[in-house]
């Protein structure tokens, strides 16, 4: 149960978006900007970079939602999802994608946990100043969005099914606060 | 210098909200909405959380300047903000305040670090569902604008007067995203 009076059945953080519609708009506007800019990191990029930060920081609802939109836009590739998560420096993805998301993974820890030596190796693989700033702040924004769905024992659905359905609307319509 | 080419000499956050509007549109929103609500804290209260999360995670920027803001709208009570700082249980601060800030500690650390005691703790003080709420919810996005501003390494000015003139800038006006 939630620490809140949140509605109740409302999985993660559309629960706390009904109980809070002043914080949820700029929250939602964030996470369309940062999740679904067509310039730089592609969407589907940009959500794998969401997911391993939220399973390092072991925030289930998160990690499982932004997992399953991970997967319904990366399509055939799909298999990058578990790979990362299974072990993100022997995976398939792109040298580059490995440097921003060992870049993540140090923002998550601390912003004082990145060096100019983790900046450079993205910058060697061809990551530029805008794809460094978009991961440092997704990194960042799920530091923050763990922390909110946890912090206030928001619902978290066991059955996975409801999370790809919920990937799956996520991939086709983005990111939008719920209406009351 | 920062670890993406911002304008130099712009402090902290404003040079990365230059780097990227589209992402300070949201941010500063939600600083707004946060921190100058007013319905249950006081915007003197909001800054002391804010303050006192960016402490624990050692960010001088976010630190200095909530903690002028704070001061600013304290009044004949800011010295509350260097008695929290220095050791926030013997602080006059309120008993409830305590918990609130206890509880901003738990969530700077991670969501799952919050137990029903630090939430029945608050409510024992008579803090609402709604103060509890933005509690959390400023303690997770200073998590998150620390990282962000540490993380890119954006410009720490290292003189105390600048951070004063901040204070009361933030005070007075709020927040609203830097114009181009």
């Amino acid at each position: 149960m939630a620490h809140i009076s949140v509605p109740e059945d409302v999985p993660g953080i559309r629960s706390l978006a009904l109980f809070s519609p002043q914080t949820a708009e700029p929250l939602y506007m964030l996470a369309q900007v940062l999740l679904r800019s067509a310039s730089g990191l592609l969407p589907a990029e940009r959500e794998l970079v969401a997911t391993y930060v939220s399973h390092l920081n072991d925030c289930t609802f998160c990690r499982n939602s932004h997992a399953a939109a991970a997967r319904c836009l990366l399509g055939q590739d799909q298999h990058f999802v578990d790979d990362v998560l299974q072990d993100m420096k022997e995976s398939a993805v792109s040298n580059k994608l490995k440097a921003l998301l060992s870049l993540a993974g140090k923002v998550r820890v601390s912003g004082k946990a990145v060096t100019r030596g983790h900046i450079n190796a993205a910058k060697v693989f061809g990551a530029t100043d805008e794809e460094i700033h978009d991961t440092v702040l997704i990194a960042a924004t799920f530091s923050m969005f763990n922390r909110y769905v946890d912090g206030l024992n928001s619902y978290t659905p066991t059955d996975l099914p409801a999370y790809k359905e919920m990937g799956e609307r996520l991939a086709v319509h983005g990111y939008s606060a719920p209406k009351q």
